[in-house]
């Protein structure tokens, strides 16, 4: 089905109705020469659908997002980058809110039809005093033209800004989505240390988006992971305007078919390029767990190979370590058999059946110092499959999380601590 | 009961009646300049238990062991480092019996009577060329004065050798109990990437002898995590042979209650061990979990902070990043309240209620900045608690697990590959 979706350009601002801005408020750096604010409008109502963390330690605008969505829909996004207004309490939970309102305020909504997203350093208080007198300029920014502008203001320590727009047809109407998102560390399977934002102009009810959201997070977001480490702000968020001009689209017709692949299609899409840009990430690895008893079995080995800090690092220096996959398959607490296990990679077999395999280890090494493979384990004891993205595991990671003192020194010369 | 252990010297040849070798073979390097293989022999029968990884993919020596085990009991241990005999197949079952049969002969035991440890590299065959013809030379160096060499014999990149070994009065009798562990990579709970061999002369049943293993080793050894991996070939074996002359432990009694107050002891400052001598460790840190609602979110409380690679890192760092151990606390899975979590570093609060504390973060730091510091997690929801110990995470780590390929050109270069 990927061959009928048109990469186009204008990410979040690609779909019709859809304004977006962003500006630099000094949270990310003092000096605020980085976009750290950002906005997305749709200037029709929109249905809206958003998967959270499941950390039980939720920030403030977890929360609150999560009660503007049980009270109906959403049609704006406000988010921030450098602080994630998480661990701060009431405090936390009332900046939240005025980061809310006064969009509403600018836009002539009801606080509950914005939803609002932060990233960034645990544990201080927001610099309201920064951000609350700025919304005014942030809604005089919107435009349909500053897609990029989201995906830049979002990011933390990620290389680079994310995005991806696509238009396909539905029906006879062209259907533009788009989408952004923010990743690098804290990134781990049920939902990463990440935002996403969603937009499209296609039509369709909140039931339908809420259940198409939540399976494509499951085959997308919930499969990737750098350092198995889960956020307390992980949050997709999804607006759908209908401007696009189609009738509604209904549950289980072939038009919802063909959204939920273009769905699939741009969070895959979004989730790969997170593990890209990981922190001080050097590979790209794909694990593809295959012949399992069940899919629980094949996820808790893809969990575990995946994970595998000795398994991560040996990917770092490029060594085909196959005793160390099949250790990681064996602690997996998956129903496995040694003697059953085979281990490819790339194709060549690296373990047949538990042991070593022929394949001559410089070849094992080639692939292994490319930046990009695919680790396939069969376990030959059933049909069940399951794949996940994961990342190698670099000195330059650890050396590069070591302290965010520099954190609170600034928070400190701000006289928030 | 501690005050009542007097340390002594002699690691595993301490107690009366064991007899200790290693000699140095060329499997952990080819110039054979380290011990490299050790053998711990018993001159009367002994009571015997051992518990073992629960990986699913066994090393060969610890399917034998555990087999030898169920047929009765242990009185002689051969161990190696540098091959770990795992994923080898039937040529690795077969070269682990030969290391048996080849001490029961000389030795004039049964083979059942031996028990058969490997750690090192997995996936390659043993260099049994190496091992089998020097079995009566290792067997005609046993002396009770080289417990140490066999505590040097059994690691691998360990920086040092790990012993202890005490002294205490059970009835007006003298017992002695010595032990040696190796650790250093691998190391998870429910059993590490370890070697542990303790000796005794105490007199007791197998049966005695097993519960209160089980028992010690969930209590030390099972609260250690280095890098989260649990190995193929952890083994804890012990061996007691009554030679202190005194009568037999009965279960429950007072006498068994000393006996396993003092294996307690010996586990735990080789557990401990463990943990300081990891793989490019600098901090030992322990992580204490009070006031869960229940014994197993207390534990997935201490696991979850335990293994973050963003916590350890931290440490690493010197940063007293309290945001990183909460978020961890968050995602463990355990039932718990973020407004009701405090975390003291050293007794100095760094959150309360889920928030900020007042001490200032120099004085964190400077507890961080050292090497040896204790992380309270007050969850204050019920009576139950769990301690680990645990380590940071270093860039040299990373560093020093990024290639095995030294091993394999090495097998090759033996034609065993």
């Amino acid at each position: 089905m990927e061959s009928h979706f048109t990469k186009i350009k204008g990410g979040v601002g690609a779909p019709q109705g859809f304004l977006t801005a962003a500006i630099s408020c000094g949270i990310k750096n003092p000096d605020a020469t980085r976009l750290d604010l950002a906005l997305i409008h749709s200037d029709v109502p929109c249905a809206s659908a958003g998967t959270f963390t499941t950390n039980r330690v939720k920030a403030a605008p977890v929360k609150l997002s999560q009660a503007h969505l049980r009270k109906g829909n959403l049609r704006c996004i406000i988010a921030n980058s450098g602080n994630a207004n998480a661990c701060t309490g009431v405090v936390g939970i009332r900046d939240a809110k005025a980061m809310c309102s006064g969009v509403a305020k600018a836009l002539s909504l009801r606080t509950s039809e914005v939803g609002v997203c932060s990233t960034g350093v645990i544990g201080l208080p927001m610099p309201m005093v920064r951000i609350e007198n700025r919304i005014p300029e942030l809604v005089e920014k919107l435009s349909p033209r500053s897609g990029a502008d989201v995906a830049a203001a979002i990011i933390t320590s990620d290389t680079h800004a994310k995005e991806v727009a696509i238009s396909f047809e539905i029906d006879g109407h062209t259907v533009k989505m788009g989408g952004c998102v923010k990743g690098a560390g804290m990134i781990s399977p049920s939902m990463a240390t990440m935002l996403c934002f969603i937009t499209t102009d296609a039509n369709l009810s909140s039931d339908c988006l809420r259940k198409c959201t939540l399976e494509c997070v499951e085959e997308s977001f919930n499969r990737i992971t750098i350092d198995g480490d889960m956020s307390t702000n992980d949050t997709v968020l999804i607006l759908a305007n209908g401007k696009s001009g189609m009738t509604s689209i209904r549950r289980n017709s072939s038009a919802c078919k063909i959204f939920r692949a273009a769905l699939q299609y741009v969070m895959l899409a979004l989730a790969k390029a997170v593990v890209r840009d990981g922190e001080r990430v050097t590979k790209f690895v794909t694990v593809e767990v295959k012949g399992a008893r069940t899919y629980l079995d094949a996820k808790k080995v893809a969990e575990a190979v995946s994970k595998s800090a000795l398994v991560k690092s040996s990917w770092n220096g490029g060594d085909p370590n196959w005793g160390r996959i099949i250790h990681a398959v064996g602690y997996s607490r998956a129903r496995i058999r040694e003697e059953l296990v085979d281990i490819f990679i790339n194709e060549k077999a690296a373990c047949l059946g538990g042991l070593q395999a022929p394949t001559p280890m410089d070849e094992l090494r080639a692939i292994v110092a490319q930046p990009d493979f695919t680790i396939n384990i069969h376990l030959n004891q059933g049909e069940a499959s399951y794949t996940m993205y994961t990342s190698d595991l670099s000195p330059e990671y650890v050396d590069f999380n070591r302290s965010e003192y520099a954190y609170w020194k600034q928070a400190r010369k701000d006289g928030l601590v």
